[in-house]
């Protein structure tokens, strides 16, 4: 009988690259913007977001059919609240392991920005990143992401999140105020870059809480929305079409 | 036995947040890309028309399978005229009922993106924007909106109304002259922000009139295109591929 | 019995407001793009081609149903000549109804743009486009959309085509030196805009020259790729996935 | 019966007339960039960016049925080497052909890139690309486009490479260093423009040796996540969803 231990090591190793990744793909393309548009700001948001667009689709269709492609603690929780009603989604241990899986990646993928761009690898960013709107922003943004996440897979069309989910943060890139971090991991991967897409580590602790209050806005509209979800939905938040891997993996983990 | 009013509710509710989120995304981004690159209104129009793609897009998979995902009184307005014929679609004290939450959530979203900005939340656009020209691309952009709309609904293709919708006034935001509002419930939502995007409220009656036309004319078009509408495709206008709760809703309001 | 003729005339109404949406859609963006961005002529090619991009894709969903969505005499001269084979495709006749409308639709096209932008409704263009480099180009982009859409067609995913010749005409205007005119009826109404989009009367036929010629190494290379053509692939060259009306028509006409 | 000669004649036709043109592309939008945003070379990256992505994703649908759209000699490899295990996949000598034929058209792209620009039709680039940190992210690059592609194949998805490939190629301009040549074929064509796109001849070997060992990486990532290919999903690396000549072409050769 085959020994669950790989597959979740599986998982964690794919929110681990996927997030390191993802992170990589912020932070570097902040970095080059910065570098070939000196004069425009908005001009190096558009290349970071659309940038982020494109890499963060590609990395859901790449990591989803091993883990969910959640590179998001926020998006891991809810996976388990709103799974524990059928038995389903991730464990409150799941939850841990990917979390850390996240912190560790993002971190890393931080390390491989700056070392692509020749910066010293270890940098603490001072960019700070307060106030009331920035907050805002930051429920919004994430309200929005669980929405569009869990309104997919209880639809039956989960095969839409790549596209879907990194054209919402795309957009709130640039219709928030914040530029939508949404993610509490990739946020403090961010206080590792002084660059473009930094933040300071004073700005962290607002900017989490903000993103779990915008987690817990987004799940409850999206259960007014969709109150009837289908058993089958709530196992998986962002899963893909054809997972030949994951059904095991996941009764047996 | 179960009770239709929650499920017009919840209706209701689709069509409120996805307006209001839709204004937070057009006003919002302007906002941004207004202060990011103050000396390129292109630039501005160009970072404002994207996002707009992203987030439209988005919204529509997100809120499609509740309500239609109409965001919009004159679509809603087509969906009941076009209906008719079969006993489908929305009815008329529907339509009253979804323009009400169109105009209340639209304007909810113009306070949001000034609040997310740190911008008075109450204010009233002194922008004019009056001209023959301007309404002749009124016209055209709420034209080809309704074309889009039914044309893929008579089809048998609405699962791609999310991505053609958005390229559409992606699109029309830079052919034609008025930046394409095509929708009387934004149009009025975004009297009230004095930024980039707004519109004076004088300017608005005259490009509202210009929207009703453009409907009229592009549901004469699209008649003529595809005469032999299925009942089935009258129903809903912008339905999803997979929608679990919508049958029973519709056949109960 | 039905009456074949209202068909025809269907698919040339969509030959012809297709073609002069298309033009509106080329000529309204370029004259924003110059009018917004003054100073810097990439940036309005962007803008222009970004905006082709998501409004040629939409009118070819729109429009395909009825006619094809060809837009494009050498893409109804191609239809003709590789469908003959099978006794399918449009009739040499059909070329000619279809071209005069694609025309016709065309120049209209470029007219409203005009007046859109409050410019002079009948104008003609001095912006001379002539030499070998360019030449080279308009080989290149239109034997690129001949292969495009016949390869689809051929492989059963003429599903794709809206994007896939959206997108490559969104590359054409970049890679080529000529900014992937591609197509003799759109050539010749932007011959009727003064604006960044047109091109003086005095290098239209050598431009119409390298589209043919394109055409022919297009379908040469296409067959060479893919020989063996299923006969249902040769009917229609841009066909939509539903085409409730479309196979009446053609059998009729 | 057939004889199979054809058959590899028309893959290589593919991979060369396919990496032709992708160098096409890429260097043709370069060029244009440069002369059209002189004063911006973010605009420039950004415009040759999405050329990228536009045109890249409709070269593999075009070409992809026939050869697999490689146009990479790293793919090809990667192919070869994953296919082994269950018999499919490209034979060690099909590898040397196609390498071949990317080589050969990708320098055919080049020149004819400057053709259509007017510039010199030899000529050669004396721009140094050098350092750890490109390097570094020459080996991201090709890592994530070996994994994207064998990750899509290995769960039945492989329809969806255009799309994923482009818009990982995309991204990757932007956040690697090296602005994502993660192609020997690409690379080495590149030599042969002087223009924005452009790699002197001492910089290549470098970049080379980093994108071999980035498929390395890729591979053993992708296996690590994906252990259990399906027979089938080794024998294509980007195949097309309706191939109806494939098959008997793979079975022959």
């Amino acid at each position: 009988m085959p020994d669950p231990a790989p597959a979740l090591a599986r998982r964690l190793l794919a929110e681990l690259v996927g997030t390191g990744l993802l992170v990589a793909v912020v932070i570097g393309s902040g970095i080059a913007a910065q570098e070939l548009s000196p004069q425009d700001t908005g001009l190096q948001l558009l290349q970071n977001s659309i940038t982020t667009v494109f890499g963060l689709g590609v990395l859901i269709l790449v990591f989803g059919p091993v883990s969910g492609a959640h590179f998001n603690p926020v998006v891991s929780a809810v996976d388990w609240v709103l799974g524990r009603r059928h038995g389903t989604g991730l464990s409150g241990s799941d939850v841990l392991g990917y979390a850390a899986a996240q912190i560790i990646g993002g971190i890393a993928g931080a390390v491989l920005a700056n070392l692509m761009f020749d910066l010293p690898a270890l940098q603490i960013s001072d960019t700070g990143r307060t106030g009331l709107g920035l907050w805002v922003g930051e429920v919004v943004a994430t309200a929005g992401l669980i929405a569009v996440i869990v309104a997919l897979a209880r639809t039956g069309r989960a095969s839409l999140s790549a596209a879907a989910v990194a054209s919402w943060i795309g957009a709130a890139y640039w219709f928030t105020s914040s530029t939508s971090f949404a993610n509490p991991a990739v946020t403090l991967s961010r206080m590792f870059s002084d660059t473009f897409a930094g933040i300071q580590p004073s700005s962290v602790p607002a900017f989490v809480l903000a993103q779990i209050l915008g987690a817990v806005v987004g799940a409850v509209l999206v259960t007014a929305l969709y109150p009837d979800a289908p058993a089958a939905a709530g196992s998986v938040v962002v899963p893909a079409e054809a997972t030949p891997h994951r059904p095991s993996d996941r009764s047996r983990s």
